[in-house]
């Protein structure tokens, strides 16, 4: 099972836009979740701190929205990335997506102490707009789906 | 504005069950989220940390879609914990519930440094499973707003 992703689109971030909690590789604190393609699919894998539990043992459903969030808002600009022509690690400065909004179901509890894996199918839906759909796997098992709604940032956003 | 709630129905919470890292009173380095009542509506205030950025200035998401999701279950233990004859702080224990779907839009950037007020509304589609509505402000600014379905926990979980 892929532990790793070695081309990541947070890699090509902007700087300024590089200290989200959850994906941010600036964000000393986060998770720094690192988002890549695996074959026409995209995939973050993620191992939770012990204290990131709902009952001990398990994962909160907090970690796994917010896996599922920027999972879907790096899958979206993967796709929008290739799409203009690039890849993670080619040295262009990738997009940057917001979330619209996110819909999870929880279908098991997740086993805590395992490498979680978020693979996602994205499809889109404007030109600026992208939906992308995860499946959430503890090893083999699998716990949650998600559906994101991604936008391109607005050049707008943080000058409110 | 209402910045801390008095009697939580996290502090009823068994302590097995409190160690969730968005709402256990037992998790050292989680949100602590407290959840309590406001009339007819529950509330829960929480002011993010620093680190809790989605770009510098703003909230992530994923801050936004955990408090959503514990005030989601604990809304839903409010309800049937009054439905029984209680409230926080008359030392019942109060029945624990689990998310089965969450739901959120994004509705506008959240401001950081800023005490976060999520506001809930119940609805018993089923005496084990509750709805409950959510909107989230930023002082007076509406940012995002979530449904949560919340079902009581089975006695098997954390069993499987």
């Amino acid at each position: 099972m892929l532990e790793e992703v070695k081309h990541a689109i947070q890699d090509d971030y902007p700087d300024d836009f590089s200290h989200c909690y959850g994906c941010g590789r600036l964000n000393k604190k986060g998770h720094q979740f690192r988002t890549g393609w695996d074959g026409e699919q995209t995939v973050t894998a993620y191992k939770p701190a012990p204290e990131h539990t709902a009952i001990p043992g398990f994962v909160y459903g907090g970690l796994l929205a917010s896996l599922i969030d920027c999972h879907g808002t790096g899958s979206a600009s993967l796709a929008l990335h290739r799409k203009n022509g690039h890849d993670p690690g080619d040295g262009i400065e990738a997009p940057r997506f917001v979330t619209a909004s996110l819909e999870i179901k929880f279908t098991k509890p997740t086993p805590q102490d395992v490498t979680l894996k978020a693979v996602g199918t994205i499809e889109e839906i404007h030109p600026k707009k992208f939906k992308v759909t995860t499946d959430v796997y503890a090893a083999d098992e699998h716990c949650a789906s998600g559906t994101v709604t991604a936008v391109v940032m607005p050049d707008s956003f943080g000058k409110q």
